[in-house]
C-alpha cells in the first residue's frame, strides 16, 4: 500500500543527522530531569528570538510562551483554559479534525464556516452571521490542513474586522507557516497589532523541522491568560520531554532544514498538482503545507467510498473529507510529504484508477 | 539553598549512561516519527511482559494499555474520559495535588478521606460514609506521595469491599511501587481479580528509572474503556515522544537501575528518619517512595510559615502540607532522592533550626 494519509514529513533523519552530535553532548552534560513547566529557558529564549526575527512576533519567553507536547497539547491547553461548557467556537472548514474534538471535549459547541461555499474566500457578512453572544473564539489555520490553502490579507482583514473590540479569542494555528511555496510572503493575523490581547499563536517543530516524533510545540499569547494555560499544561503533562526540548534547541540552529524541505515538497506539489489536474473534478491549489485536497469525481459519490475503492483496487490510501468537514464534500486529502519516487508511483495508480472509475 | 522539594531522583545520568549506546543505534536506524497513538508496539509488549512477570498484572498490549506523556497525562486522560461534571471522586489525603486539580478541571467534585484522622489506616465505616450515588471513582496512591506510606492488605480490603459490585472506578497510581524498602512485598489492589473491570493502573518510568525528563507513563485498564481514553490521549498530545519511548525500551532491559536506586534511597531514608525523629513532633514512617512527611512542631503553626522561616533562616526548601491536603495539617514534605552528602548537610541545618525555633 502507498500511504498518503500521514501529515508526517519523510525527512526526519535529515534533522537527526544534523542535530545528533550536539544533542549527544548535551545529554551527557546536562541533567535530564523535569524542565521548568513553561519549558527549558534556553529553548524559550531561542524560540522567542526566532519568532521575533523571522515572523516579527515579539513575545516574552518568560511569561508569554509555553513549550508543549506538540501543537496538539498547545491547542488542548489553550482551549481547556478558555472554553466553558456551551461556549461557541467558530472553525473554518475544511479543518484539522482535532479542533472539533477538543472543543467538544471542553463542552463547547463548534460553529462551522464552510469555505467551499464561498469559493475558499471569507465573506464578512457570512462570518458575522455566525457570531453570537456565546462566541468565545475562532480557530484559523493557514496554510491549511487539509487543503494547503493560505488565507489572504483580505481574508485576515475580514476576520480582524469581525472580532476586534469583541471578547472573541483568535487561535491561529501557524504550524505550516514556513512551508509556503513560490516565494509568496506569509501573512499572519498577528500583523494586526491591536489583536494582541485576544490572540494565541500556535506553532511547533513537527512539520517545518520534520520532528513529529519529538512532540514539541509552543503557544504564544497575552501574559494575563498564560498563567492559567500553564496550570492546565502542568496538569496535562507536567512538562514537555526535556530531551525533545534539547533536540529543538539544536534544530533551531539549522533553519536550512526547512529550506531543504520547502524545495523538496515544492517539487512534489508541482508534480502532484499537474499530474492530477487533468484527471479530477477539482483541486484546491495548495499554496503551502504538504497536502493536496481534491475532488476526484463530479458526481455525489462519498469520499469515503472513493477512498475505500482506491485502496482496494490500487492500494493507495487517502483521507476522505469526512475527517475535515461536518458533511462529506466529496474531497479527499493526499499528503505529498513523501519521497518523490513513492509519490510518482502513487500518482500513476490514481491516474489509472480515475480512467476506469 | 538546599532544595528538598522535587520528587525527582538524582540518578538520571546513571540511566542515560546505561541506555545511551542502544538508544543512539535506535535513533540512527529507526524513523523518528509519530508513534502509534497507543504507543510504540515494542515498548507496549515489553511493558506488558514486565507487568506480567514482576507484578502479575496481565494486560493485553494491543488494547488494554496506552503509553502516555508521563503519569500526569495517564491521570488526565483517564479522568477526562470517566468523569462528568458533578461526579464525585474520593481521594485519600495526604495526596499528590494533581488528583485534585484534574478532577476539578473535569468539573468533578473531590471528596476527601484524611488519613491523619484515622492514624493512616482506612476505616470501612468512614469510607462508606463518603460514598454517594454520585461517587464515580476513588484514586489511591501507594507508596504515597507525600508520605511514603504503603497501604496494607487490610486497607486494600477495605477499599475493595466498599467499591465492589458498585459502579465506582478505582484508579491506582503505582508509580512508586518498585521503591519499597526493607524487602517488604508490595501488594497492589489489582490482586483482587474481580475488580479488574473497574480498575485503572497508572505507572511509569519517571521514578523507578530516574527518567522524569523523558515523560513516559502508561495506563492499564479494561478494554471497554481504553478506546475512549485513547481518543482523549490523542486529542491531548497526539502521541508520546517517540525518542522517549525508545529510551524506555532500553531502560526496561536494565532493571538493576531500580535496584541501585532502592539501595541508595533506603540509606537516605534510614538516615533522614533517624536523624530527624528526635527533633520533630511526628514523622510518618516511610515504607516506600522517597519522601519523608513530618510534623516539625507540636503547636498549630502553619506548615507554610514553617517552610518560609526554614528557607529564610537555613536555606533549606521543603513543601508545606497545603500542597497535599485541603487543610493545613502542619506537616511538611522532604524529598530525599538526592545525593547523600547534600542530604546530610540539609538535615544538619534542619536540626539546628529545630533547636532554635
Amino acid at each position: 500500500v502507498i500511504d498518503f494519509t500521514l501529515g508526517e514529513p519523510h525527512l526526519s533523519h535529515e534533522t537527526y543527522s544534523v542535530i545528533k552530535e550536539s544533542l549527544e553532548k548535551r545529554m551527557l552534560s546536562q541533567h535530564i530531569g523535569y524542565s521548568n513547566f513553561y519549558g527549558v529557558m534556553e529553548l524559550r529564549e531561542n524560540v522567542a528570538n526566532f519568532c521575533s526575527q523571522q515572523y516579527q512576533q515579539n513575545y516574552d519567553p518568560e511569561n508569554e510562551m509555553i513549550i508543549t507536547t506538540g501543537c496538539s497539547e498547545s491547542l488542548s491547553a489553550v482551549l481547556m483554559s478558555l472554553i466553558n461548557p456551551f461556549d461557541e467556537v467558530i472553525i473554518l472548514e475544511p479543518a484539522f479534525s482535532l479542533y472539533q474534538s477538543i472543543v467538544t471535549l471542553c463542552g463547547g459547541t463548534v460553529v462551522t464556516y464552510n469555505l467551499h461555499q464561498t469559493n475558499m474566500r471569507l465573506h464578512a457578512s457570512k462570518l458575522n452571521e455566525l457570531i453570537s453572544p456565546k462566541t468565545k473564539g475562532i480557530i484559523i489555520n493557514s496554510p491549511n490542513n487539509p487543503s494547503g490553502h493560505v488565507l489572504s490579507e483580505e481574508d485576515l482583514s475580514v476576520i480582524y474586522e469581525c472580532v476586534k473590540d469583541k471578547s472573541i479569542f483568535v487561535i491561529s494555528d501557524e504550524v505550516y507557516r514556513d512551508l509556503v511555496f513560490d516565494n509568496n510572503k506569509y501573512v499572519s493575523i498577528s500583523a494586526f497589532d491591536s489583536l494582541r490581547d485576544q490572540l494565541f499563536i500556535i506553532n511547533g517543530f513537527s512539520k517545518t523541522f520534520a520532528m513529529t516524533g519529538w512532540r514539541v510545540g509552543y503557544v504564544l499569547g497575552p501574559k494575563q491568560y498564560m498563567k492559567k494555560i500553564g496550570i492546565v499544561h502542568q496538569n496535562l503533562v507536567a512538562c514537555t520531554s526535556t530531551i525533545s526540548q534539547y533536540a529543538c534547541i539544536e534544530a533551531l540552529k539549522n533553519t536550512q532544514l526547512t529550506t531543504i524541505m520547502v524545495q523538496y515538497y515544492k517539487r512534489n506539489r508541482d508534480y502532484v498538482y499537474e499530474q492530477l489536474k487533468p484527471y479530477v473534478e477539482d483541486i484546491i491549489y495548495p499554496q503551502g503545507a504538504f497536502y493536496l485536497y481534491f475532488k476526484p469525481l463530479n458526481n455525489q459519490q462519498s469520499s469515503l467510498e472513493y477512498c475505500k475503492k482506491l485502496l482496494l483496487d490500487k492500494k493507495v490510501a487517502l483521507v476522505p473529507s469526512l475527517a475535515f468537514e461536518s458533511e462529506d464534500s466529496g474531497y479527499v486529502r493526499l499528503s505529498y510529504c513523501c519521497d518523490f519516487e513513492t509519490l510518482k508511483e502513487g500518482i500513476i495508480r490514481i491516474q489509472k484508477f480515475q480512467k476506469i472509475i
